[in-house]
């Protein structure tokens, strides 16, 4: 793969596939950009917003002529794409993927592109909880760490086009094992996701005076749930994937905030101020910490 | 009062001090604005971004002539603050505060004052995990609800007062029981705070790989661990002041996260579809509703 790829097809084009495409369509990335999409409607706005050159239905065709796919389904699409695609697929392609989950997706893809195609595994830490190709923007992935996994199966020259794809869509490429990052991202991500849904549904079940509770949601409400309004479907999907970091992250999450009721049940303000220190500590490190 | 305050008093000049401030010269609110606190530095400060015309350490002194007077202090010192102005304070003038709290500063104000000025107790939606004067802001109050509580010894007049002050600043006034705003508060912000402040700690202590965590530590971490920047300090005070309201708001909390736990230690899909769906209905409904 030269610096700029011939064709390149996105495999889902929703908020995260539209975006590549707009994003490698303004920089001039590839010669020709192919969407695809199962839905007709999808396409339709895709080829619109200047997502793609062309958009189609058909997996299999959309991937026979690639040098680059990238697959942006939800996560339990993806190693079923890769499966489709196998067959039609050239063998120098590389294949990669936007995947939120990455030690499942790389086994199960590595399998089914043996011997069709390069496979090396992607996560771009960008998102919205505004899904769909209508709010894609050329520009999600600007300063955004990317995620790029290696394992022994992984040709050198298919993970330094991913890499180079990373840096050329203004993100910051960080090598990392696939079950290290699953546990991570199962922290950093997954768990403020199931820790807004559950925040979301206390605060509208726990008082009868609905028009209070609306009145009195300032911006801490606001930022704190935020991602709360991502796609259940999307959410059930990602969290069934990585079910087991998650448990063990949410395991850590109650014990911090049974250390909470505890010191404030207690009435034990020495207790409750470490604990809100060493929390102010932990951020103020985990943001400005750089690569 | 008149719609232009002669001398206004604010005591204790933070971020929502200094707002104040800044928002009653800016918008002329006030012919002469009295900024106290015990920081020299904040004194010096204050009248140097502009937030008073005239800046005093001593309390009591500042409150002399002043036909309103607002408690800005952290929580638990407003009803001291009360205390010690009551004998300076002219009979005549209105004592307000904008504690996160209501019930326990309405009831300790109005018997600090009972005599010596009239109480109305208030509190406007916005604030920053930001602290301090440097961070106020002249447009901190605008299209933020403002609750304005009201008991039987309320005067009809320092109410519509207070009301006409939360319009004057951009606000909107909403007339709420002292009570209902604790229980309310505690859920849409106390609660918040307090999973923020757990879910900091737990991600940076969930796992060994802290550059991991810093590099894969994206919008949805910022966004939701974002109130747990705030002075721990500031919250410690909070939290104890609506202890009982909180830790039955953390309660709903509990369950509802139990429930998401279950459903996902028992790959129940439709049952945590539901949730997280139940959990966009809650947040939508809070982030319509308009009072």
């Amino acid at each position: 793969m030269t610096a700029r790829v011939q064709t390149v097809t996105i495999v889902g084009m929703g908020l995260i596939g539209g975006s590549y495409g707009l994003a490698m369509r303004e920089r001039h990335l590839a010669e020709r950009v192919i969407g695809v999409s199962r839905r007709e409607a999808t396409l339709r706005a895709a080829r619109e917003l200047g997502a793609c050159d062309e958009a189609t239905a058909d997996l299999v065709a959309g991937c026979r002529d690639s040098d680059l796919v990238i697959l942006c389904a939800p996560v339990s699409l993806i190693p079923e794409h890769a499966r489709i695609i196998a067959a039609s697929v050239p063998a120098a392609a590389i294949v990669t993927d936007a995947g939120s989950t990455k030690a499942a997706i790389v086994q199960q893809c590595e399998a089914a592109l043996a011997g069709a195609a390069r496979f090396v595994g992607g996560h771009p830490m960008a998102g919205s909880e505004l899904a769909g190709v209508q709010h894609a923007r050329a520009d999600l992935f600007e300063g955004a760490t990317y995620a790029v996994t290696k394992t022994p199966r992984t040709e050198e020259k298919a993970f330094a086009a991913i890499e180079r794809l990373a840096l050329q869509l203004g993100a910051k490429p960080l090598l990392i094992d696939a079950q290290v990052h699953d546990e991570v991202v199962a922290l950093t991500s997954h768990l403020p996701h199931l820790v807004a849904f559950a925040l979301a549904s206390a605060v509208w079940s726990g008082h009868a005076d609905k028009r209070a509770i609306a009145c009195l949601a300032a911006s801490g409400y606001r930022d704190t749930t935020r991602v709360a309004g991502a796609s259940a479907e999307l959410w059930v999907d990602i969290f069934r994937q990585n079910r087991e970091a998650l448990l063990c992250a949410l395991d850590t999450f109650s014990e911090e905030l049974a250390a909470l009721r505890t010191a404030l049940a207690d009435g034990d303000e020495a207790a409750l101020l470490r604990l809100l220190q060493a929390a102010n500590d932990g951020r103020a490190r985990v943001m400005r910490t750089e690569p």
